[in-house]
């Protein structure tokens, strides 16, 4: 028997933590998908929540009050590119933009770690996606301790404290911005190191895949449990309840994007977006309007 | 007698609040001069600080870590322009860079209220001087309930904490500049409403000073009380350790100088700023450079 919509929010809901405090990675499975069986199984789900996410786009760009800020952090190979392509594939491309956050330019270098991005921050009736962000702060920058050297921060604020510290302006921000109207959104997409070594040979034996494939990338692997420390603190300490982390089983692609669109639907939906009312007086001018556009094409007869 | 720079810091020292909680307005006299009695006894004063202020810019451009920022507010014609040119007169423009925050444009309003100051901020090595800033939102956006209606902000998140809200976002965000390897001093130029009517009154009867005049300016005036009660609570709830304001008596042009110079001063003498070392084997390539450059002129000959 299929799965019904509601059924399987109740599902999904597991992997959304509004609170890190006993959030342990281990507790997700990445092969998981939630007693749905197949790709064939998840793909009427999936358009449903494609379709469903775009008329919600439209009534967010119609209000024109919320910005949305959805946030997408991974290992290389996880998924991030094909979850964000084809669960915003229904949504019109002038009220949506993704911004990639590679390696920080020298000017970028001598801000603070949050400027960046704050720069491309969506506008009002917007979405906006980070494919990597401010979290890689905490990400790569932790494990790789060469490159927060290469901030040049003064040593009197780099002390022990430095992840916390960070993690809590991080949350300060992220508050900021639920205060200031956003609606944010975070997606952690977690593979496992077998499907990315599979994923990685997929990159290598396909021709039309080896652009993919990138030495830095393979070389990243050998810090797995560095990296996996990292993203478990990073969530421990930054999932609240106005910005909760998605813990995204990322095996299974099809299973990965069902969660992603089902929680921003979940999301939007809770914001109870409606398009703009029409006053008494607004409506008077409209009803003028169609006077004045039918007496024109009178006047042309 | 002269007073010295030891007695004059000492005697300022006041004025800089770190502490809001027990902060009042009237405990700060416009017109006080901390017994300085004339602008000629304050003349070489103000020449030493800017002086030792050029040195000091100079050592924070070559050290390159930290970022200065100097946040100026005020009434109108309480003398902020003037302040910042007489004070960074000696500076090099290469390290300081001045921003005036006027009525925000669509595009900024569209963004949360720290955005559109955040993207001005200083890098690493410099200046940055706001005259006016993100505390205009606690401000003249407090005193004229209108321009909150037009920052179209959702219903649910403008509540009577929102003042509050503003407060805590500030003093995280500024919380977070200081990590980051900022020093962050902010400005309260207080003038007297007797003394604003005086030079308002002086830009009427002086053609040349005429252009500075404006009738909205003057409207403003009406709304004194509500300023002053807006610009208190703003002090009490923002003024930190890490980002103190510094009440500064504003009747007298030459003393207001004064105070921001010495506190300016004061707050980059704490940093410990020095030039960059240069290590054994910097030290190793300079004397290589001075061979190849003394050979060069030699083979000329």
């Amino acid at each position: 028997m299929a799965v019904s919509i509601r059924q399987l929010e109740k599902r999904l809901r597991p992997f959304t933590i509004a609170d890190g405090k006993s959030f342990r990675l281990r507790h997700i499975d990445p092969a998981g998908t939630s007693g749905i069986k197949s790709k064939e199984q998840a793909k009427e789900l999936l358009e449903h929540g494609v379709a469903r996410l775009a008329e919600l786009q439209e009534r967010l760009y119609a209000d024109d009050k919320w910005g949305v800020l959805l946030i997408f952090q991974a290992m290389d190979a996880a998924g991030k590119d094909g979850a964000i392509e084809h669960v915003m594939s229904g949504v019109n491309p002038q009220g949506c933009q993704v911004f990639s956050f590679k390696a920080p330019s020298n000017e970028e270098l001598d801000h603070d770690f949050l400027w960046r991005t704050t720069k491309s921050l969506p506008e009002r009736g917007r979405i906006g996606i980070f494919n990597r962000s401010y979290y890689e702060e905490t990400l790569i920058v932790r494990v790789h301790p060469e490159f927060l050297q290469r901030q040049r921060l003064p040593d009197t604020v780099v002390s022990k404290h430095i992840w916390q510290e960070r993690f809590e302006s991080i949350n300060a921000f992220e508050r900021h911005l639920t205060r200031s109207g956003y609606i944010v959104r975070k997606f952690f997409l977690h593979i496992s190191k077998e499907e990315q070594r599979q994923r990685f040979l997929s990159r290598l034996d396909e021709p039309e895949k080896n652009w993919k494939f990138s030495l830095a990338d393979a070389k990243e692997r050998g810090y797995w449990d560095q990296y996996m420390a990292a993203y478990e603190d990073m969530i421990r300490n930054t999932a609240t309840p106005w910005a909760p982390w998605t813990v995204v089983p990322a095996d299974h692609k099809w299973f990965t994007r069902l969660v992603v669109a089902a929680t921003i639907v979940a999301a939007l939906e809770r914001a109870g977006l409606r398009f703009p009312n029409i006053d008494a007086s607004q409506k008077k001018d409209l009803d003028a309007a169609r006077v004045a556009l039918e007496a024109e094409a009178g006047g042309r007869r």
